[in-house]
C-alpha cells in the first residue's frame, strides 16, 4: 500500500490511483434547508472530517457571510493532520476591478492558502442572470484568478452550471474552463449545479473538458461537483471519475441545497473498495460509519437508516431466507464486508427471521447456546406470539436481549413496578400541572413511591419512575432518553387501536432501543421505559467486572 | 399523445417508447426494516398506486407469509383501473415435483392472472445457498414456470443475483434466463439483488441478456430490479432502460430491505420528462407528489425532505442569489418545472409563500374572499405561527376549514369542553378499568358531565366526550372514528417532545381528517377529536338545507 504522505494535498496533481476528497459540508452543506451550524459545530465538524482524512474542507464564503471570517480565524487553532481549509467566493463583480472588489477582499481575509472561486460556464447564466457579455464573463474569470494568485493564493476554479452550459453552448463552456486554466487555476471543478444531469452527459462533458485542457499550457486536473436533484449525484461522480476527474466534491452526509450534494459517505466506499482508488489515508475507511454518525450527532440530525454503507439498516437482514443464506456464504446477500466501513451485520428478529438468525444472535450473548438448544425454540415461539400481538423487535435490540435472557432463565429484574397512576387533566389545577404521575416500586424487598409532573403524561411517568429508583440506583442519573416514537398498529380501530412505542436511551457513550405495545399508550411507554432502565442497569453491573460493551452484555 | 389504453398491461411487449412501472412496495417494500403494513394499509396503498397509474402491483408472497393469501382475497373487491396485481414466489423446492410443492400451491391460491417467480441466476447461490447442482437449478426454473403456465398463469421470471452471477459465470447467468424464456416466462427481470452493481455493469449485463434472448423462440421483454446499497439504484435502472429493459421494478418511496429498492417516485420523472418515455397514463405525473405523500401518510412515515422531485425541499431556494436568478430565468436553478410532478417552488425567506394558494382554497369554501381580503393575511399569519409550532394541515382538511371559518368570523362552536380528566393506572382497581375519563361540556348554556372507561386513555376520553354530547346531538350516534395516527414531532426531546395526532372520522358515507398538537398526547387527541365532532355537526346542520358535501360545507 502507498503511504498517504504521497497524497498530502497540494497544488500538484495527486498520484495515479488516488482521488482527492473535497468536503463542502460547512459551505454548500450549510445552504441546505433547516441546516444551521454554530461556530462550535463548525470546528467540531472540521475536526471530524480531518480525522476521517479528507483532503480539503471548504469552510465558508466570507464574502457573503461575514461570520465565516471569524470562523477562519478560530479555525487556525485546529491542528489538522490531513485536510486543508479552503475559503469560497465568486469572481469579481461586473465592471469592478478585482483589486476593488469587496467580496474578494473578504475572501482574502480568510487567510487560507487555498481559495475556491466560482464563475459562470453557461451562456444562459451569463446573459440572463449576470446580464453581462460573454467576453466580460471570461475577463471576470481570468482577472479574478490572476489577482488571487498575485496575492499568493492557490486557486481552484468551480465552473458553475458546466454541464447545462455544455449542453447549451459547448464551445463557451469549454472556453470558460480554458480561461481559468490559463489564468493559473490548479484545479478545474465541473459543477452540475442544478443536479439534473445524467451520468452519460457528465461523462461526455468531462471527456471534452479533459481533451480541451490537455492542449493548455498548464492542464490542471479536473474535479466533479454534483447535486442530487435526480437522485444521480453518486452515479454522476463515478462517471466523472471514470472520465478522468481526480477530485470529488460533496458533503459527508449529503447535506446541501434542495436535494443535497453528493453524499461522500455513500460514495467513498465505492471508489475505494470497488474501483480500487485511494480516497482516505490508511486505516481510515473502517472509521467511516463512526465518524459519519458523530457528525450527524454534532448537527443533531437523524441519519437515514437506509443510507448506503453507513446506515443502521445497510447490512440488516429481515427475511429468514436471506439470513440463512448469509450464514452459508457471506457474500450471498452482502455487496461488501460491512467491517470495511466500520458497520456491522444485523439479523432482524422478526417472524420472517428464522431460527438460525435467532441462534446466531443469542450465541453472541451467551456461549453454548446453539440452534438446537431448547431455549431457541421457546424464544422463536415467543417472538412469533409477540409479533402476532403487534410487537416488533427489528429496531429494539435491547428489548430483544432482555427477552432472550428471560427465556434462557438468566434474567433477574432490577425492580418491579407495583402500581402507578398517570393523570392528564385540563384545565390545570391551582396547585398541579396538567400532567402528573406517581409510581410505586419494589427493589430488593424495599418499597418506594415517587411522583412527578411533566409536559405530557409519558414525561410525567418517566420522571416519577426515575425518582423512585434513584435512591437504589444512583447511576441512573447518567442515563437519559434520546428519542421517542409512537406507531398506531392498526389505525382502523381508531382510538382503541394498539400502539407500539419505541424508546431510545443513551448514557452519552452508546445508545439502545426498547419497545412496548399496549392499547394504552401510557402502558406501552411504561413497558419500553422499564426495559430501557433494566438494560442500562444490567450493563452497569456488568461493567464492574468487564468493559461495557453492548455485545458483551451478559447479566 | 398516445392513448394509454395502448398500454393496458398484459403479456405482450409494451408499445415502443413506453416503460412498464412495476411497484413492489407491498412485497419487497414490506421486507424493509421497521415497515409493517396492516391489511387496511395494504388495500389503501394498492388503491393509491392504481390511481397513480402503475402497471403492476406485486402485493405479496403467499408461500412465505400466509397472511398475504387473505390480502389477495380481500383485494378482489378493489376496482383497479390501471394496475394488475401479481403474487410472488420462488421456484419449486429442490427434489420436489412442482405439483407437490406447498409454496407453489400457496402462490396459486392467491388466484392472480400474473405471478412472479424468482430463481437463481448465480452459481454461487446455486452451489452455496441452494446446495443444488447447476442443472437441477435450471430444471427447477423450467418446471416451475411450465407448471404455473399449465395452471393458467402468466409468468414473470425474476433472475435473482443476475448481475453478480453474470460477473462470476456469464454463461450460466445467461443460461438461467434462456431457460426461463423457453419455459414460457413473458418477462425476464434482471435483478441486482445485493444492490452493489455499477451502472456500467448493469448496462453490459443487460445488453448480453438482450442479445442472448433475441435468439430464443419467444424473446420476452426485459425488466430491471435494482437495490440501493451503493446509492446507485436509480442510475442502474436508467442504464438498464438505455440498454433495452422495458419494465422497471421498484417501490414508490424506495422502501425495501437494507438500503431500499429503486425509488420509483424519484425515477419516473427522469424517464418521462428527460428521456421521453411514457411510464404513467396521461395526466398522472402531476399527481406524483400528492400520491407519494399520501402513501407516506398511510404508512405513517416521514418522507425525506430532500427526496428528488417530490421532497418538500426539492424546489426550495434560500432567499438571495438563487431566488433572484429563478425570477430572471426559471431554468437557471431548476432542472425541471416543479409543476410537472405536482410539486411547488418555495422561496424560503419569502413572506409571499402560500398566500395565493390559501386564497384559492378559502375561495372554494365561501364566495367573495379574494387574495386581498384581510382574512387571508390573518389566516396566512396564523398558519405560519401554527406550523412553526408543529401543526400541519396538509392531511387535515377538516381542521383547516374550521380554522379558516374562525378567521373569517363565520364560526360558532357547537360545544365547549369546560374540563376533563383522563387517568391510566395499573393494576386496574377492583371496580374500574385501567383507563377512565370524565368530561364536562357546555352546550347552549347547559352543562353536562359524563364518564367512560376505555381500552386506552384516548379511547376513554373519546367515549366520555361523546356521551356528554349525545343528549344535545343524537346524530353523533352515526359518526365514528375510523383512523388514528400519532407522530412525534421532535423525537430528540424524547418523552417531552410534541406530538401531532391525526384523527380520521366517518359517517359511513364520507371521511374527514382533523389534527391536534401538544406536548400532552391526550390533549393533542382532544383537539383533534373536538374538531372532528364540530366538523360533522356543522355538516349535518348544513345538510338540512343542502346535500352533504365536504367542499360545500359552509356553516
Amino acid at each position: 500500500m502507498n503511504n498517504m504522505k504521497d497524497m498530502a494535498p497540494g497544488a500538484g496533481a495527486p498520484p495515479s490511483g488516488h482521488i482527492e476528497i473535497f468536503d463542502t459540508t460547512l459551505r454548500d452543506g450549510a445552504q441546505g434547508e433547516g441546516i444551521s451550524f454554530s461556530a462550535q459545530d463548525k470546528l467540531a465538524i472540521a475536526g471530524a472530517l480531518d480525522e476521517l482524512g479528507v483532503s480539503w474542507i471548504e469552510a465558508g464564503n466570507p464574502g457573503s457571510n461575514p461570520k465565516d471570517v471569524d470562523f477562519f480565524k478560530s479555525a487556525k487553532k485546529l491542528r489538522l493532520e490531513n485536510a486543508r481549509l479552503c475559503a469560497f467566493g465568486s469572481t469579481r463583480k461586473k465592471g469592478v476591478r478585482a483589486e476593488d472588489d469587496e467580496q474578494l477582499s473578504s475572501l482574502l481575509s480568510a487567510d487560507t492558502e487555498f481559495v475556491v472561486v466560482f464563475g459562470k460556464a453557461s451562456t444562459l447564466h451569463v446573459k440572463e442572470v449576470l446580464k453581462a457579455s460573454l467576453d466580460e464573463n471570461l475577463a471576470m474569470i481570468s482577472e479574478t484568478i490572476q489577482f488571487l494568485r498575485r496575492e499568493g493564493r492557490t486557486v481552484f476554479f468551480d465552473a458553475e452550471h458546466f454541464f447545462d452550459g455544455f449542453a447549451r453552448n459547448r464551445d463557451y463552456a469549454l472556453k470558460s474552463i480554458v480561461t481559468a486554466a490559463e489564468a493559473g487555476a490548479v484545479r478545474i471543478i465541473l459543477c452540475d449545479t442544478n443536479g439534473g444531469s445524467f451520468p452519460g452527459a457528465v461523462a461526455e462533458g468531462t471527456h471534452a473538458a479533459a481533451d480541451c485542457l490537455a492542449d493548455c499550457r498548464a492542464a490542471p486536473p479536473l474535479g466533479i461537483h454534483a447535486h442530487n436533484d435526480s437522485g444521480l449525484a453518486i452515479a454522476c461522480s463515478i462517471a466523472a471519475v471514470e472520465a478522468g476527474c481526480v477530485q470529488v466534491q460533496g458533503t459527508l452526509l449529503g447535506f446541501g441545497e434542495r436535494c443535497g450534494n453528493t453524499c461522500l459517505a455513500a460514495l467513498i466506499p465505492s471508489l475505494q473498495c470497488k474501483m480500487g482508488l485511494r480516497c482516505l489515508p490508511n486505516g481510515k475507511l473502517p472509521r467511516l460509519t463512526e465518524i459519519s454518525r458523530r457528525v450527524a450527532e454534532i448537527v443533531n440530525c437523524t441519519l437515514s437508516d437506509d443510507m448506503p454503507y453507513i446506515g443502521t439498516h445497510a447490512f440488516s437482514h429481515k427475511a429468514g431466507m436471506h439470513a440463512d443464506a448469509i450464514l452459508k456464504a457471506r457474500s450471498s446477500f452482502e455487496h461488501i464486508d460491512p467491517a470495511l466501513v466500520g458497520n456491522g451485520r444485523r439479523f432482524l428478529m422478526s417472524e420472517q427471521g428464522g431460527r438460525a438468525a435467532i441462534a446466531e444472535r443469542v450465541g453472541r450473548l451467551t456461549e453454548g447456546v446453539g440452534k438446537s438448544h431448547p431455549a431457541i425454540s421457546a424464544l422463536s415461539r415467543r417472538l412469533k406470539a409477540l409479533e402476532a400481538g403487534g410487537w416488533a423487535f427489528d429496531g429494539a435490540d435491547a428489548s430483544f436481549e432482555i427477552l432472550a435472557y428471560k427465556e434462557l432463565g438468566l434474567y433477574k429484574s432490577a425492580f418491579d413496578i407495583i402500581a402507578y397512576r398517570v393523570q392528564s387533566e385540563h384545565p390545570a389545577g391551582k396547585l398541579m400541572e396538567c400532567c402528573h404521575a406517581w409510581v410505586k416500586v419494589l427493589v430488593n424487598g424495599q418499597y418506594e413511591i415517587a411522583a412527578a409532573e411533566g409536559d405530557g403524561p409519558v414525561n410525567a411517568l418517566d420522571g416519577a419512575l426515575r425518582r423512585s429508583l434513584l435512591r437504589f440506583y444512583p447511576e441512573l442519573a447518567r442515563m437519559r432518553l434520546s428519542d421517542y416514537k409512537v406507531r398506531v398498529i392498526d389505525g382502523k380501530h381508531a382510538t382503541a387501536a394498539k400502539v407500539r412505542v419505541l424508546v431510545e436511551s443513551t448514557d452519552g457513550v452508546s445508545a439502545w432501543t426498547t419497545v412496548g405495545v399496549s392499547a394504552d399508550i401510557i402502558d406501552a411507554s411504561r413497558l419500553a421505559l422499564v426495559d430501557s432502565i433494566e438494560y442500562y442497569l444490567q450493563r452497569v453491573k456488568q461493567s464492574a467486572i468487564s468493559p461495557i460493551s453492548q455485545t458483551n452484555f451478559s447479566p
